[in-house]
């Protein structure tokens, strides 16, 4: 049974990690997969951003790794093993501020990576990339739901991600399509 | 027993320190938990924030562990188990090359957080993020009570920070509020 | 024999992967190496390039140190042994968000070769280096096979580059040429 | 025996390694402190600033840890324990580049701190925060004067930092002062 | 014997690992060293200034450390002890994206020291420093020559830069001079 990991944030203004958890259940069941059977999800909700990287470090290197606070298993047990993948879920603001924040949290999704061997996919929303609060909610609930599909793809059908390099896939917005190989 | 740190600084204009203590013990209380028979608390006091990330790491990993100067436990004992989280209180100022500190200190705590798996909050105050001393005094006071009790829920009530996923908190200022899924 | 890992995405307008396996396959051919005696490639594709460096560290550490979901072999197999060289091929959009995307993927590619000790060549073509859609193909395209000729020197003839030292060479646009030593 | 780790430049425009030793030497006595009783010292000099993280981390780790050159005792020891504090003294340059230089010089100071658990104070003094030649000259003695007080007190009296908490103390100009809590 | 390894670039648009070759040469018969019997030296040449990190890495750790490819005493022996020092040598373009890289593989180079406790000089040339193609092939002989002498004190006599201790020197253009302590 594979785990994926889901870590969201109080911060953020729409429930990301919900979008998550409901879309890998909709596609896994299209794909055939059952959860409980194929898949478990683990769910940990931090305050913002940059205490998503260790969150999400927890996550992959499971329970017994764990030695910080606030990692719960969605089936509520004591102790889970590690997931094979997680999901960052965030909301960076518009100030400067925040994007120095949303940086800083990027570059340690990225170690956390690299020190777990695991993949962690980054769903950032930058609260200025739309124009209207009801585009805003769109695209956070698009992106996330979109990259939830990548998730199991990673986990259970990497040809899916093979079959489409270099085609310009895009999260939240319409695709940017390929290109001819030029002059 | 759980242990909750705090590090602050002597170049912030505010006794963060104090205030976060004070948040914790009145916050303790009304969740029922006793000082001492509950939760433990260990402060130490650095000149700046960049010395806040290895100050942090080692309250994280507790006086056997630290080889370095400068950690006491509150309580005056020679040494001290690590605690389960630690908060990083400071001040960053307002000329550019004070918003370079900042970076580099949250980018350095972000790796002692991988680095000890635990979560450390960064309670950071920008010096212009007020416009006048007494909004300012009144920010560094909030925003430190607020992710104070954060501290506790990571440790203690998880469930707590879950209930809010994506309703927009904010540390300090009022809380931005949850968007609705859009289009 | 010599493997070659090449990690690619589906963010990317140009299909990267495929170029830098054709030319691997053929300028092997002219050096006199054969596919299979000499050398190996194995080749994965990512969602975008903040997932190149975790891949990248997969490829060069190979299916045993794997712990990740995704890394495939070309040839199907399920294990593979680590990589001597990688190629991370992607491309980095013309908003600012998209460049901060790029810096944060660079360092985690540094520092995947740290961890590592084997050289990741870094293949990203920016969306706002050619003027039209078809200039920026053929940047893709050149780009990524001058770097695969690089790649089989460094694994196979490290003389052809060092008989190159200091001559400004360039990837996909035209070389700069070298300086004399001056007044 | 507690030892005192110094590392400067040949670059910085001042002799900031000589004025840091004299001023741990003054301070030390009026603390009651005897060098060879109490504390040692030990110093290197590197070319510029980005050399001064792994001078650091030699001197925190001593030399039979040291595995790089340069590293000497004042003693002018063939081998000396590891340090317990170190000073980072440097200059950065007023053009662009050398305030880049600056921040990547702070973050692996940051790193070696982390990795070492112990604390590099960084005085750093930039070129343009001083309207004249004078005014350099004086911040760059005061600043590290101020800063090697912080040495000790971090090392034979962490009170003196705590009673200090939140007071806005200033190193080189003068002192910013607390605020009330406000509103 | 000490051993001082040396990585260029093809990117560069002067050959500065030749530079550095002649320069130790002709100091170190100065100081009264000889090579082969006081020193050797190795010689590496990548693609670009972001391939250096790892290149000088693997030539601190020497041959039986390195898992990469392309690395190659200058001997031509097939494997090499680690050095005691490296010189990075490169040129950061003009272009935006460039000091980005530049920024990318100074980073890294800092990192490669930490990890291997050893010097690594980097001697970057940013190819704007200079006004004309004459001055700017002047800058790169002379900034290489100077820290290639930088090197040889750091191995052989420390000595030389504690007496040059805040002197303001410069590698490449005139030195700053010293201050005096000012008001």
């Amino acid at each position: 049974v594979k785990r994926i990991g889901i870590a969201d944030t109080t911060f953020a203004r729409f429930d990301m990690g919900s979008a998550a958890l409901d879309e890998i259940a909709k596609q896994g069941e299209q794909m055939g997969l059952k959860r409980g059977r194929d898949f478990e999800m683990d769910r940990v909700t931090v305050p913002g951003i940059k205490d998503l990287p260790v969150a999400c470090m927890n996550l992959l290197l499971g329970e017994d790794h764990a030695r910080g606070p606030g990692e719960r298993s969605l089936e509520g047990r004591a102790s889970s093993p590690g997931c094979d993948i997680a999901m960052a879920l965030g909301m960076v603001g518009a100030a400067d501020v925040d994007k120095v924040c949303g940086h800083e949290a990027s570059t340690s999704i990225q170690q956390a990576m690299l020190m777990t061997r695991k993949h962690i996919l980054e769903v950032f929303v930058h609260e200025d990339e739309a124009k209207t609060e009801a585009e805003l909610g769109f695209l956070f609930d698009r992106r996330t739901r979109e990259h939830a599909l990548n998730a199991l793809w990673m986990v259970f059908s990497p040809e899916e991600l093979s079959r489409r390099a270099g085609t310009g896939q895009r999260q939240g917005f319409a695709d940017a399509g390929p290109l001819a190989a030029g002059r």
